[in-house]
Parts: structure tokens; C-alpha cells; sequence
């Protein structure tokens, strides 16, 4: 296949361009620079903020003090990835892209100068932006996304100068899960407000229920089915209270941890392909669909959800490295697919685990699947040995076949992980029956005699056979 | 299938005889009169010992101390099996089957009387007894194995009474590093001897010596490449050193961890039919070859590897317990298999963490199979998050299909059950590639981005495309 349309002499340098300086454009371009060194391969990237390669995943821990050192976050600095010859471009934010004509537009955001910069190849890894509901006073200082480390900082300053103890976060997703926990180790009183009517909408609601039970024992306030109205100032301008149709909660900070969306802008107004869920859309090498060169990969981008067979819009650090090995790699002149996800999500707040894979009920009926359910409890460790704590397992099979579906558990310590033995087996097609037969790893300290996983499929494999 | 010979009239109620009371038959037992009640299926089980349905593996942890009470390792008590109808004679030792007469000698311990037993089906469940080297003074006061639970209160009342606190272990297989562990927390100043040159012989040389370092750091003497000659005894006759070729290594007790061997004894003088390593050999619904009525399982049996394609001898109390579910729902007219093993196992020295799964480079090369075998370093969470601990994770791939063929992990915290993940990849048939994209749990406190099986993956894949 001829990987670019250009006219320009056979042999010349390329060109690669990248939008975006974090996980999915930087893996991106590294990569192909490991495989083609300067001579061959010019890389511009830009990016708008002031950090390249950051976890963005990790920001929740430096806020509630884990991680005591923002530039820890940080994987590689701007100043390494110019030393291997990446051109980066700091605050500099590319504001259209010209398929046609093969370039990019970028301002200098401090000098407001514009230029066009050629591709031949350009990568997208724009991201995604949290979304920021379109509320009365919601741009009132004191309320905060967390999506960069911009962000992060932003909200640390506030955290360590505002003089009140309440805080609000808006949405019980991971984002605000996780957030509820920095702010508790903050030292502030945690007001969470939830449209649903549990925590953890990626989980079925009887699983959110024990998130729910575990957090408030945590001291954590829950308010749910509330869908927040205004955010409420004071005198001074600064957020004083988040009110509901039922209520207001009383926030000396907000964090908005509602969740995001791709932040497809610039893609869209050059009519590149987008998705149901406004995110790019690829093939499986992560070339944009229609153009051969062009590449997307990270939050902005959609995946197959390889058990339901749709795409999906899921913003993870873990898929944004992986995309940008893919892409480097195919610029560089190898081959590499991303072949989709199952949809696996671990997270914590304190000592709870939180995990999931695969479909849930109500992802099990909008694929047309039918579908037995069932829920386990089990310990992490041998009942006997020290520290083994609960945990709950639910599991949903494929009526008849028996195929794996999804996993979802809630435990302590020792209990998120475990969801990559379901990861592992959605994506070879497993049926429960062959799950409860795996050979996992046993001993007393790890695992009672039977996996808690295993005892779930064993119990799926009871109802599959009794299904009607 | 008619599933008897016998010529009793249909419709009679069977007779199910198990011998041995531990995992595997205590399970075939409660599994069976799960799906048949007493009035169609009388059940007689024999064990010799004191105890049923105990967690052999729990027994280091309950010497050690992390255990307090010998009866939290007991799953089901004799009581227990009793009221659920099943006759269980303990301190009653079978002597002899007869096969051709469908029946068991037993001989009731205390009393000395012998007498015979019909059955319908047979199950056998020996289990596996310690290597018990013949050397000199192996049988002196103070020498040690640790298979059965009254082992352990035997060993357990010399470590209360004994006024040395000098230990020898012999062998540093999983039994030796465990009862290492176990000595250590009981104060005793530990010396393991071993006739390999590193512990850990389940593990390729290279990873062994990781596992060497680390005991050696925990205040361990290992003694490699040595031989036990003889046992020393004192005045009174009871154990004071165990002598090698090389040297004497002081000893106020001595535990054998040397391994086991199918107990087949019995087995063996009916002439049932026994494999390479001793085991019985069995059908996939755990029926022992050409006896449509005989089961085994547990410690006893030998199982097919599904990735070498061989039998092995594997003894581990998660496989007895399936063993004995599927021949428990096979008597009691259902239907299961068991699949088969990859090799997996876990076990830990105090903080260390030893994990295997599938094939060491020499188990590839008795297959005859080429291969590519990798190294790596990660982390057990995203290496800025507090407690994150390092490991190094050894994989091997097929030459030419790059298919998974073995990964070994030893780390700290967090490492072992990771060979999860590599166990249902080897079960599955995945390809390294594949293992490079599963979709695994990732959050900063559980995981760096990419999952260290994932990074190990990624270079056996380069590894095998590089591979001439």
C-alpha cells in the first residue's frame, strides 16, 4: 500500500504532525521516531498546555497527596522528547486542520501568531474535555475540572489557600470517585451529587449499591438522583453552595467530576468521520476512516467494544499508550493493530476496589443478548488467612452458549485486579464453564481454593444450564 | 453409558466407596449427594488420618503463626459430612482393592480389625506423600514433614517444646520456601539445604536466583548444590545436624520439604494403571483408564498439560477440590470434565512473591519446542504511586507463531497473581501480540499503564519477529 498521497519526491524527508502532547501523541510520535530517525522523518507535535506525557489517570493522587510531586506524573519532558528530535511546540494550539492541503494552523498562545504547518502524515490526539455543564456560576472560581495538569494545579492552589472545609464534587463516576478520596485525605467534608441513583454508573445498579453503602461509611455524603441547577457565589464572586431542585450543598470547592467527551472540534470542522459518541473513528491500524494518512488515537478516538460488537468512547490512559504504539509504529513503516477493547475499569476510593469488564445488563440488552446473572461472595485470600477480606462478584453469561459476558466486583484489597482474569477470558470468548475450569494461581495468602471469579462462573454455569 | 457393571437390579441404591478424606474425595463425596440423596446413593468414606476436608496448603500458615487455630484450616468437619449422610470411618486405612471383586479392605486403625466393603463406584483419592529420603536418622525426633494436618501438630509441639533455634529445611521447592517463612516467624534461625543450585526448581535457574537473593536478604542461609547424607542424632536420640557431603549444618529440628509423590501404593497392587510420574491415569471426566467405575483424583492422579501436551504430577489443593467436583457430578449422573492444567502456581518467601505458569525453557525444549524467552522489570502499580513495588516477569513464545508458552514472575506485593492473566492466555492459546493488547485493568494504584505481563508481551513479540 502507498502510505501517502503527497506529490513530493520519492526518498524526501516526511513529514508527521501531532495534535496533542499527551499520552496517545507523544507514544505516537516516540515511536515512530524509533523506527525512522530524523533523516527520514521530520515530527512537529503541538500541544496547547504546558506538560507532554503526563498521567492524567494519576492526578487525583497528587491532589489527595499520595503523589507528592507533580513532575512525577510526568513519563518524559518536553526538553527529552526534543532530545530525540521531536520538534514540540508548547502553548501552541493548532486551530484548524486542512485535509485537502495537508496542514495544520497553530497559534502561539502567547504571541497570538498563526502559522500553517505540512503533513504527510498527521496524528490526532486531541483528547478529551470534561464535561462542563452549562450551568449559572459554573465558571465561578473555586469550581474545578480535573481532566489536566493545568487543572490539578488549579485546583491544589485552591485546595491550599481557601479557608473552608466543604467540598462538593459533581458526578460519582471514577473521576469523582477517586476525587471524593483525595478530598477526603485533604482533610475536607465530601459532599458527592449524583444524577443517578448510585455511584459508579459503568457498574449495574446492585453493584453501585455497595459503592454507595461503602462510601458513606467512609463519612462520604451522597446525594443522589439530583441534578445539579446552578452554582451559587458569594459576594466574593467565589462558589458558595451547589443547589439541586431539592437542596443546596453548601461547597467552599467544587469538582466537577461529571465525566468527558472527546474533544473532536477541530476534526469535525474539517468533516472528518466522528461517531455516535462524538468521538473520530478508525480503522483497526488507527487510521482515521477515508484517509490514508491521518491517524487518531487516545480519548478522542472510539473503539470496538469487542463483546458487543459497537463502538465505544472510553477515555483511558492504558488505550492512549497502546493507540499511539499502533500509530507510530504504522507511520514508522511497521504494522500494528489496536484490535478494540472489552471495556475493563479498575479504580479504589480508600480501601474500596471497584472493577468491571465486558457488558452490563443493560449493555447485554441493547445488544441483543440474553443473558443469565449472578452474584457471589467470596474472600481475596483463604478465609483463614490474615487479611482476607470480602469481596462481591457479579457475572453475566450468554443464555445457551454459555460465552462470558462481564464481570463486576466490588472488595478491598486484593479484589480489582481479579477482573483481569474476565478481561483475559471475554477476550478469548470464553464460556464460564471453561473460566470455572482455569488453572489460576493458588496458595492461602492469594486466593481461596477456588477463585472468587471461578466461584461466580461456577454458579453462571448452574444458571446457563437451568436457563429456560 | 451404562455407568455399572455390576448385576444388581436397576433402580437399587449405589454404593459409592472414597478413599481418602481429604480435598478431592470429600468433595466427589458432598458433590455426589448434592445430586443424589442417601436413598439412592450410599456413601462410605475411608481416611486414615484424624481429619477431613483440610487445607493442606494452610498448613505452613498455621505453623508459622499466621493461623492461630488448626481447625480454621478444616472446610468441613467429619460432623458435617456425617449429617449430610455420608458414613465416614475415620482412622481406617484401606488395604487393598479389589477390583475384579468390586470392594476395599479397610482396617479400622485402633482395633486392628479388617473387613470388605462393596461398591458401586469407587473413588480414589490417596492423595500424595512426602519424599521421605532413605538416609540415616531420617525417622530421629525432630524431623519433620509437613503434609498432613497431624504432621503440622507434630512438627508444631517440637517448635513449642525444643529449647535450639537452629532449623534445617531440606529441599527449596514451593513446601521448603514456605516452611523457611513459616521457621523465621517462629524465631528459629533458618538454614535451607538444596540439592538445585537455586531454590524454587519450578522456576528457570535465572528467575531462582532472584528468589535465592531475596531469602539470603531475609536473613536465610541456603546451601546449594548439596546433598542430604545423613541425619545426625544426639545422646538422646534425637535429631542435632544433617550432614552433606560437604559440611554439617546444625539442626534442633529438621522439616522435609523435598516434595511428593502420588500416593498409589494401593492403586498400584490392583493394578490400576499408573503414568510416568506415579499417578493415576484417568479419562477427562477423572475415571481411571479401562475401569468404567473408578475415579481418582487429587494429589493421586497425573493431569494432562495443555500446553506441552504431557502429563505431569501436580500436587495442588485447587486441582483436588475440581477433581473432586467433577467426578462427584459424574457419580451422581450429571456431567463434567477436567480440562486439563496449565501450571500454575503461586507461592511467597515473607514479602516475596513467586508466581509460574506454563513452560520453563526446559520443559520447552523436552516438548520440542523452539522458542524465545524475555525478560523485563516493571512495577506493580504506576511507578509514582506510594508502594509500587518492582518485578521482573520472565516470559517464553513459540518461535515462528510467537504463541505463549510460560511466564514466570517474582516481585513483591502485587506480583504474583499477575500470572493470572498468563494463565488464561496460555489456556486460550493467545499469542504474545495478543497478550500485548489485552484490555487489562489499569488505574495508577493497581497497575503502570502498561501491565508488566503486558511489557514482557510487548518484547517477546519483538523477540519473535526478530527470531531468524
Amino acid at each position: 500500500m502507498n502510505m501517502s498521497r503527497t506529490n513530493r519526491p520519492k526518498g524526501a524527508r516526511q513529514r508527521l504532525v501531532v495534535i496533542g502532547g499527551d499520552a496517545a501523541g507523544m507514544s505516537a510520535a516516540s515511536q515512530a521516531r524509533r523506527l525512522k530517525g530524523p533523516g527520514e522523518l521530520e515530527i512537529t507535535a503541538f500541544e496547547r498546555g504546558h506538560f507532554t506525557s503526563y498521567s492524567a489517570c494519576g492526578i487525583p493522587y497528587w491532589v489527595g497527596g499520595d503523589v507528592d510531586d507533580r513532575d512525577r506524573l510526568i513519563a518524559r519532558t518536553p526538553e527529552e522528547h526534543r532530545e530525540r528530535g521531536i520538534d514540540l511546540r508548547l502553548r501552541t494550539e493548532v486551530t484548524e486542520i486542512d485535509v485537502d492541503g495537508q496542514r495544520v494552523r497553530a497559534r502561539d498562545l502567547a504571541s497570538g501568531a498563526e502559522s500553517w504547518t505540512p503533513y504527510d502524515h498527521l496524528v490526532i490526539a486531541t483528547g478529551a474535555r470534561p464535561v462542563r455543564p452549562d450551568l449559572p456560576g459554573v465558571d465561578a472560581p473555586g469550581v474545578h475540572g480535573v481532566q489536566t495538569l493545568d487543572d490539578g494545579q488549579a485546583l491544589l492552589d485552591t485546595l491550599t489557600t481557601v479557608e473552608g472545609r466543604r467540598a462538593v464534587v459533581v458526578g460519582a463516576g471514577y473521576i469523582g470517585v477517586e476525587m471524593a478520596e483525595a478530598l477526603l485525605r485533604r482533610g475536607f467534608e465530601v459532599t458527592v451529587v449524583n444524577r443517578s441513583s448510585q455511584p459508579m454508573s459503568t457498574l449495574d445498579p446492585d453493584m453501585g449499591r455497595l459503592v454507595r453503602e461503602a462510601m458513606t461509611g467512609m463519612g462520604i455524603t451522597m446525594v443522589d438522583d439530583a441534578e445539579v441547577t446552578k452554582v451559587l457565589t458569594g459576594d466574593d464572586g467565589r462558589v458558595r453552595a451547589v443547589a439541586t431542585e431539592d437542596g443546596e450543598y453548601p461547597a467552599d470547592v467544587v469538582v466537577l467530576g461529571i465525566g468527558v467527551r472527546p474533544e473532536t472540534t477541530l476534526a469535525g470542522a474539517a468533516g472528518l468521520p466522528l461517531g455516535a459518541h462524538g468521538g473520530l473513528l478508525t480503522d483497526l491500524a488507527m487510521r482515521v476512516h477515508g484517509h490514508e494518512n491521518i491517524w487518531a488515537g487516545g480519548d478522542c478516538v472510539e473503539v470496538l467494544d469487542l463483546v458487543s460488537g459497537r463502538e465505544r468512547h472510553i477515555a483511558l490512559g492504558t488505550h492512549a499508550n497502546k493507540h499511539g504504539q499502533v500509530i507510530g509504529t504504522n507511520i514508522g513503516g511497521g504494522y500494528a493493530t489496536f484490535p478494540g477493547v472489552v471495556g475493563t475499569a479498575v479504580s479504589k476510593v480508600c480501601d474500596l476496589e471497584i472493577a468491571r469488564t465486558g457488558l452490563r445488563e443493560k449493555d447485554a440488552h441493547r445488544a441483543g443478548l440474553q443473558y443469565v446473572a449472578v452474584t457471589i461472595e467470596s474472600t481475596s485470600r483463604a478465609g483463614y488467612y490474615p487479611g482476607a477480606s470480602p469481596m462481591t462478584v457479579k457475572m453475566l453469561a450468554e443464555r445457551r452458549t454459555g460465552r462470558l459476558l462481564g464481570v463486576q466486583i466490588v472488595g478491598r484489597e486484593g479484589a480489582g485486579k481479579r477482573v483481569d482474569i474476565a478481561a483475559v477470558a471475554l477476550t478469548a470468548g470464553l464460556t464460564v464453564e471453561q473460566v470455572a475450569h482455569l488453572d489460576l494461581g493458588y496458595a492461602p495468602p492469594f486466593s481461596p481454593v477456588w477463585d472468587p471469579v471461578q466461584v461466580a462462573a461456577r454458579k453462571a454455569a448452574v444458571a446457563v444450564r437451568e436457563a429456560p
